[in-house]
């Protein structure tokens, strides 16, 4: 990820942000008492990949919302409706300024990352794609950068339309094979998508050395659910013409996602799941839509999902989103360093596999001799709770599990060193 | 709607359920206790078409699923995980059991009413029906159940095939017109559309007329979003094949909806969506999903809305669905009373309009020489909470707008005659 010096109208101080880059300050312990749910020593959560634990704030936004003063929004003409839409109207903008979007009619609001990239293929593929088309994929990603591609062509299919889904290749760093994805570029291709940070894998990916080297009509996708708050990410600087977001992975509520959609793809969006206040009517030739984002954003949403976002950017803010980058990075290389020496395990792809000196807050491995699930069984006994399994990686060899292990803000060096020493004990114990 | 008298495997206590109907117990006035967000006796809610208050259990529910053990569900091997599948598997028996469903793999929860009739339009429309093929629909419906198959006709139209979208008309009494949809039954009708309780209008159709009278073939689609909770709804009783339903039209969290699909249309779905743990994988041919519910629920779902279900079902049995309908009437026949005798107010069509001794909740009225959003207004200022506009119908005249009234179990006669009073002062005041 490159150093973002550009001026972003919707970001706050920039320049502020732009002092703290260089030297952040650190992740203060005390930050843990902010998650009610962690109030448990016992209990250390690495499973923060699979969704985040919720800060007191963002709890007491959904719960005000529930006891205060419900209502819908956009629709009434009274009060309580009235300021929930301009509430919402004003976290939409805040979203944008903090994925680096330049324009609040670029974000749109969905029911999570799943139905983001779902939204991708419908509005835009359904819509745009021709016979002979081509996308470019990775079938390690998560399954919902996968099969929302297949479900895509399958559609087309259907009405004798065929598109072409490439797949290419993943590197030993977890990331998206570059050279790969150059070689099978060619004259249809119409989007390239990725993970901007691999779920199981914790490579970083983006993209950036295909610029000057593709054709710029070629559409960017990326799915951000694991690097939207635990890195800074910046949609203009990854150059994305799409990118979606997990709301509850980024310490907000479950059931609410962001999809970035850049404003030059805007014209050659069909609506999508249209409903009340969607700003669609049906015209003589069929719907005709109002324009972003209401295009994208029928029927009532998970208000109190969209309004704790409003603290989640909060605390990643107070917090600096260097400063998690940093605190993930320290927490990674610390398991990995401990991990590294344990005879018989071995490292999925990713920078422990490939040595690399970075670390995004995911690391998956496996142990010789015994399942996956059976270690994921006697960690959570201990106290660790991890992710074993496939983890929803649709290409993946269903017996062939590991133990993912993912990081956040609020975990700690000792916890680390902790987990580390399960892991030896029962490494010793095979 | 019929009394019911079969026994449903899913719904506890048939027996006494059955005996309440004759003579349910009165909504206790103190139930409004449980509503904290109606503390304040200066404001009046009439707006429970567009969402209910939420009752102290499911905010705790919410709350407590954030605060203590957040985790995602169907995913982690430790006990936060294993634990919250647990529980949703048993909300989804419980919700069979509430809209009396036969089997729990009937219900699918979405992010809402209109994503699950637009699930139906994708999962079922687009992977079924074939050049010529019809649906009717009511026009004057939400927008939701017009939009969704506008849409549907528009994506197949872009692949060259033709199906046909037939209006029907409603009644004076704001019901679907038997009649006129039985005139445009036709041998290509694959799909009959309605809500069961308009909207806007506040008429009851559950299409039993048309029983023995069409193919059985025909599929039959109820919009429950505003059923669910006033009436004791059952899908199996209704003839429905699809059924959707809004949990935060039924004292649930927004963001989650119910989608009901009848056993026998099951393998005719195709997945819609897919994402991760939908048990859907690539094959040679394209996706092969794993079976209902999961083919519909890809990726991390609404946890604490679906969480949010349990204590509103729970209250809802509580007070006993016919004892909620009642009341309901109660309010519904009160207001009609008062508004009636009002120089210059006019009925929207519905029960008031066509003089029907019924009443569901919801009545429409203008005032003339008065514009509906002004009303509203000067009705908001006096501590009024209702609804104006055109109220998501995509056919309506966007400058004939209408002030909606919208009763729940909460709500009071005193507060049905305040309102009454001060809509007749503003008529004295014109």
């Amino acid at each position: 990820m490159r150093i973002v010096d550009r001026v972003h109208p919707l970001r706050p101080e920039p320049a502020a942000v732009a002092v703290t880059r260089h030297a952040p300050t650190p992740v203060p312990a005390t930050i843990r008492d902010r998650f009610p749910a962690l109030a448990d020593p016992a209990v250390v959560y690495l499973d923060s990949a699979a969704t985040t634990q919720k800060p007191d704030t963002v709890i007491a936004a959904v719960t005000a919302y529930h006891r205060e003063h419900t209502a819908n929004a956009g629709r009434g003409s009274y009060g309580w409706s009235t300021a929930l839409t301009a509430r919402i109207a004003a976290i939409r903008t805040r979203a944008a300024g903090f994925l680096g979007a330049q324009y609040p009619d670029e974000i749109v609001f969905t029911s999570g990352a799943t139905a983001a990239l779902g939204t991708i293929a419908h509005s835009w593929g359904l819509a745009t794609l021709e016979e002979g088309d081509e996308i470019l994929y990775n079938p390690a990603d998560h399954a919902a950068n996968v099969l929302s591609w297949h479900h895509l062509r399958d559609t087309m299919a259907r009405f004798g339309r065929r598109i072409v889904l490439r797949p290419y290749r993943s590197t030993a760093a977890g990331e998206a094979d570059i050279d790969d994805i150059l070689a099978q570029v060619g004259p249809r291709t119409r989007l390239i998508t990725t993970s901007h940070l691999h779920h199981v894998y914790g490579g970083l990916t983006t993209l950036e050395e295909l610029r000057g080297r593709i054709d710029p009509e070629i559409l960017l996708c990326f799915d951000c659910s694991q690097s939207g708050g635990h890195l800074p990410v910046d949609v203009i600087d990854l150059g994305a013409d799409f990118a979606v977001f997990a709301g509850h992975k980024m310490f907000g509520a479950p059931g609410i996602g962001l999809l970035y959609c850049r404003r030059r793809v805007h014209d050659r969006l069909r609506p999508f799941l249209p409903g009340g206040h969607s700003g669609i009517r049906v015209g003589e030739d069929g719907l005709v839509g109002s324009g972003m984002p209401q295009l994208l954003e029928g029927g009532t949403q998970n208000i109190p999902g969209i309004l704790s976002l409003a603290p989640a950017f909060d605390l990643l803010d107070e917090l600096d989103p260097t400063a998690v980058a940093a605190h993930n990075r320290e927490l990674t290389l610390r398991l990995i360093e401990g991990l590294r020496p344990i005879p018989g395990l071995d490292f999925l792809p990713g920078p422990a596999h490939a040595r690399c000196a970075v670390g995004y807050g995911i690391v998956s491995f496996t142990l010789d001799g015994i399942s996956a699930a059976d270690l994921g069984f006697v960690l959570a006994e201990s106290g660790f709770l991890v992710r074993t399994g496939a983890h929803c990686v649709p290409s993946a060899d269903p017996d062939a599990g590991s133990v993912r292990v993912s990081t956040h803000l609020y975990n700690t060096l000792d916890e680390i060193d902790r987990f580390v020493a399960c892991v030896a004990g029962i490494a010793g114990h095979r």
